[in-house]
């Protein structure tokens, strides 16, 4: 389904995973901007997301709640940054809303679609504030997390 | 030439300026977004600006030299996050150029100009990510300096 290629290229603050997914970046870009599809994949299992509220627009805010195995709830909130129909993402938690800082901007995350014959080559990079950050962000399991969630968004796009 | 109206009701985290500038807005955004006028009041005289490009988009770069009186260079580079012609102008030093995170993230400014009655009501909010940001920003001499700003920028667009 996936074609696993990451790497750590970008940068002693950066981390990225890219994945080749057997569907047109159309149908990629839905998933990441349409709530309820979104809910299906971007949570690693048997991690959920339960609410999604996304204004996907430059200053549009981001709001999901992600929900443990155990039941807690984790809610999140950012600030899309530049969004290009069918191409490219970015968000930040630096803000909650337009343009309220956060308590502690931790990272931008710059997603990319870009058409591979008729695949889409999806790229996702992290971008920290500080190696501190980008170092607790691998720890807390970027690779694993992202990529599970990346292996579950082609399982959902093959069947729109 | 200014009406003084200073006030922090912004919250906790923000400082906040206001003036009523005698010319339309156009003057007052051209004197923001037009390097060769920025370069005439943006820095608090006997300090100047050097240098300054500036990419008046969403998601384009700002970058200005500042040079104090005794001649030392402070090279400024941030993004701007949102800009509506003639109304509003944010921009932040939590990156560097689109979408690359600075070293340390300490405001975000937004300024707006509104009409009122032919002149100018000018509003910058400075927003901090810390109460000891805003602090320090404040003990830097955030009214004065912002303050003695807004006049030499009233001064240069009464002229324009």
């Amino acid at each position: 389904m996936t074609a696993a290629t990451d790497t750590n290229s970008g940068g002693e603050r950066e981390l990225v995973l890219t994945r080749l997914i057997d569907a047109p970046r159309e149908k990629v870009y839905r998933a990441f901007t349409e709530a309820e599809l979104l809910k299906q994949w971007f949570a690693p299992l048997p991690w959920t997301i339960t609410e999604a509220e996304l204004d996907v627009r430059a200053g549009g805010t981001n709001r999901f709640v992600m929900r443990s195995p155990e039941g807690e709830l984790y809610p999140n909130q950012g600030v899309y940054l530049e969004v290009v129909p069918n191409e490219k993402i970015v968000v930040t938690d630096a803000f909650t809303e337009a343009w309220k800082p956060s308590e502690k901007p931790f990272m931008t995350a710059v997603m990319t679609f870009e058409n591979e014959g008729g695949k889409t080559r999806y790229t996702a990079r992290a971008l920290h504030w500080s190696v501190e950050d980008r170092d607790a962000h691998e720890k807390m399991g970027f690779h694993e997390g992202w990529g599970q969630c990346a292996d579950q968004l082609a399982t959902l796009v093959a069947k729109l």
